[in-house]
């Protein structure tokens, strides 16, 4: 069994991410991370706590930081539902996680899988951040860290410079980023292009008739809405779960590696992952970089997952 | 005839793109007005002079600004030579400018060809916006500007970010962007994938067997050596020239409309165009981005400039 | 005679400096240049033309930048008056200014007199900063620069780090600070404590009965609200005309030499003088930095002007 | 008893300020917790546990963060010497500190102490700020919370407007002044102005004869040099002590209550402590500001403690 860790601001396409990753076989989820993001922190922890319920999963789920280190926390709630799963009217409330912080528990989980422990980020990176200026030797002790944040290539979705997870919590990025962790990043121009669903796509997937399949494609209500108008896509994008397909089959995508770097500034030099392809900076890389996805391949993983 | 005004801090490419223009036989090119960039001042006024008179044209010649509005001055000598003509030991000096500060020629030519005249901009902005800042008026009186700078999609090649023009004078080129010019943009994204010759390609031109075609090949000789060790392509690129012909013949590229930020950081912050490709900043369009170029046209028409 | 040039934006306190040298006899002002600051530069030039013909004096008075040359314009009408002369319904406007830009004004009075002219700046330095970019040469044939900004030692009334004029437009500061002139700098720490006029001291002046000394004190009257609510004062303070008293008998003053350098930022960053005391910076000293004043001078000096 | 918990980079001046705690009849020392500032960790930690032994006391010391929470670890051994304790030679090694993390050590001793704590800071703010991360509602237990840090009024060490411990670590002390705190700030300004001894005033102490008084002046050998070198100063200062002085018997300071703000930029923009005299920000006043102190009684509570 393969041992993973997430860390999720959880909304509506990290809770598929989590379904794949709960419903792999040979996976095992020793803990979710709870950060604040695409909703304020109590909400993704319902959120997360529900979908493992509906998943049968017994995982622990820890709650973490309730704002970026630095920044006031700004949510996606008009992305995702004021309550980040849809607005279908879930019941998403009432459930307890584990006693702890994230931050403790992502040291804990990953000192005693050293080595052997694959670390998913699907938020920004606060939480992952405070462990890693805890105890900077963690990072040497992931075998992976799979990071769904910033841009490999193109343009942002918050900025025109930035996406979301990277532009909230820019600083914990950075400091991610620079410390050793075994990093790929799939940002989310690899989402957009290739975990992209219209009606049809998503509706072939409902037709699988399981809750999963209906969940999973219910909760996406608001994000449909949203990527259509403002993303100019022919329906939503599902950027954690193209990422988590990557962790657990990285042949999913093609990569590159570079130097990644993250600006800490504000208005348009907030949260840029600059990518030096040319290697101009002369620093060297540490990153990763996911250039390319297999939809289909992902498309099938998604649907096994849901069946 | 049309009426061009060419600002330029003129190397090795501005040279062929101003050969490009005064072999142009419906094209009258007003005034050259010289900026510190790729070389200092003085040099680049020297090479603009020795190209006007290899043309035999007699287009006067004006200077302008040593430095950046507020920066220090960056050149790419290590790019296009110490003498920013490939270092081949051509004549360059001795030759005198017109009088005049080529801010005021800037204005002086487009008041006098209100409505009808195209600028061409090749270097840093800082000619450009110092006129603006003098008479904010002019920008509605050019018909056209077509700026070699900036990046439309993909990488910088002074940082991972930034392309040298708008590197050099970040303040200059806000300045520009923001004024109200007509702007058609062709970044260096254009040239290195649109306007790059191998060694096959530039024996072709120039075994034509002109002086011109002699010259504008012998002139890219230490460009020719960079553009292979940094910016891994396969012999050297051409931005200023392929932007000329795009002035010359707008059909040359293809265009979208965008708004497009420059911003004024320091570090990867410094001199980023920012492509607003989603609309998510809400402002106004005010850039043509060109998205690609045709290689084979752009060849013939410099092959027919240096028959 | 001594040769003045002012370069201001015209509001309540600017209009006091203006008659200050404007009735000074030993004094011949060249020109004054009017600057967006205060209020627009519409209004900046009918209160100087006002001013001017109040005196009975005739010197040309120029229109010049309309706005700050990277920022929007702020303006402080809630400090001055929306006509910036306090609004008591003087009749401010249809008088024109003299034809030219100011900054050309600026360069050709200076270069006219070269190494016998003062210039006083009593507004943002747009107007100064676009000469100096024209015509860097212009520094050195300043005799001297008397400036009305920034902060010597303590707060500022902006922010708690930045004075208005200074503030409204930093690049344009930093452009001139850096520039070579010979800089005499009058903070706003001079005006509050050395420039202040309470009711009572306020009053003897208006009781001169003359036209000009009713005039001096009564277009303060939207200042004097805001000095005592806002910058807590006894009164009114006048920053411009403490200046113009320094510029005309630098006695006034004490000074030290210090390196003075211009934040470029934004909020808190935006527009500080920074003044190294120490020389941690160990950069040249520039700046002639007003350290005190003589009150008593400074009221006779103004008595004297409006009696 | 009084409980006083503090966190030091332990150099010449902090182990006198550690010296008049762990001498003080009425306070209790819970614990001392190290971060890097004035030299790297290691060297912080044996100068501490040097002290602590030199007094005869046995407090806990741990190890916190080794570098700052974004940037790279500037130390300040050209002041302090590369000991940090004047380069005399002192047995500065092989003590071994208390287990676990600093961060973790300020939370339990804090939340032990809930209500009836005093922290006092003498470095960079880094091992507090990470524990405030981890913890937010520390910063409601803490009784009160003293900072040598920052700048009152005046001058900056480092640059000409940061204090060394807040530009070291800015976004630490972002995060600690925002944090909701009872922060009293003793400015680099106290120091210099009431915390300096000249070689007849260090002589005094000297002369008491005991190891602890030849201790606290003997150590401070290369600060001195440095002082009267680039501070301008009569002697040495010493801001830890003054600070400890404060946090022993707030009657040795006056204070005034303002917002003050902390500057995370670059250059000049790095860790300004900006302080909010006139209210121009509108933020709520968080911090008291030490404005005065009484130097004769800080001079008389130091030989106390050394006697």
């Amino acid at each position: 069994m393969r041992k993973f860790i997430i860390d999720t601001d959880t909304a509506s396409d990290d809770a598929v991410a989590l379904v794949m990753a709960l419903r792999q076989p040979d996976i095992d989820v020793k803990a979710i991370t709870v950060v604040a993001g695409n909703v304020p922190l109590a909400q993704g922890l319902q959120n997360a706590l529900y979908t493992v319920e509906l998943c049968g999963a017994s995982v622990p789920v820890y709650a973490g930081c309730a704002k970026p280190l630095l920044r006031n926390l700004e949510t996606a709630q008009e992305v995702h539902g004021h309550d980040g799963m849809g607005d279908i009217g879930l019941p998403l409330q009432g459930r307890a996680p584990a006693p702890g912080h994230a931050a403790d528990a992502l040291r804990q989980v990953i000192n005693a899988n050293a080595g052997d422990i694959t670390l998913v980020t699907l938020g920004p990176l606060t939480n992952v951040a405070l462990a890693l200026l805890r105890e900077p030797e963690l990072a040497g002790r992931v075998s992976r860290c799979f990071i769904m944040g910033g841009i490999g290539a193109g343009h942002g979705n918050v900025t025109p410079t930035a996406e979301f997870n990277i532009w909230v919590d820019p600083e914990a990025a950075k400091i991610v980023f620079e410390s050793g962790l075994d990093i790929t990043m799939v940002g989310w121009d690899i989402s957009w292009q290739y975990a992209t669903f219209d009606a049809t796509q998503a509706d072939e997937i409902r037709r699988l008739g399981t809750p999963l399949a209906e969940f999973v494609i219910d909760i996406q209500k608001t994000l449909t809405d949203f990527s259509m108008r403002e993303n100019a896509l022919a329906g939503f994008d599902l950027p954690d779960p193209i990422t988590m397909a990557a962790a657990i089959d990285p042949s999913i995508c093609k990569y590159e590696r570079y130097r990644v770097d993250v600006t800490t500034g504000a208005g348009l030099a907030r949260g840029i992952t600059v990518v030096d392809r040319l290697g101009v900076t002369g620093r060297e890389p540490n990153v990763n970089v996911a250039v390319s996805a297999d939809h289909a391949a992902f498309v099938e993983m998604l649907k096994r997952a849901v069946s």
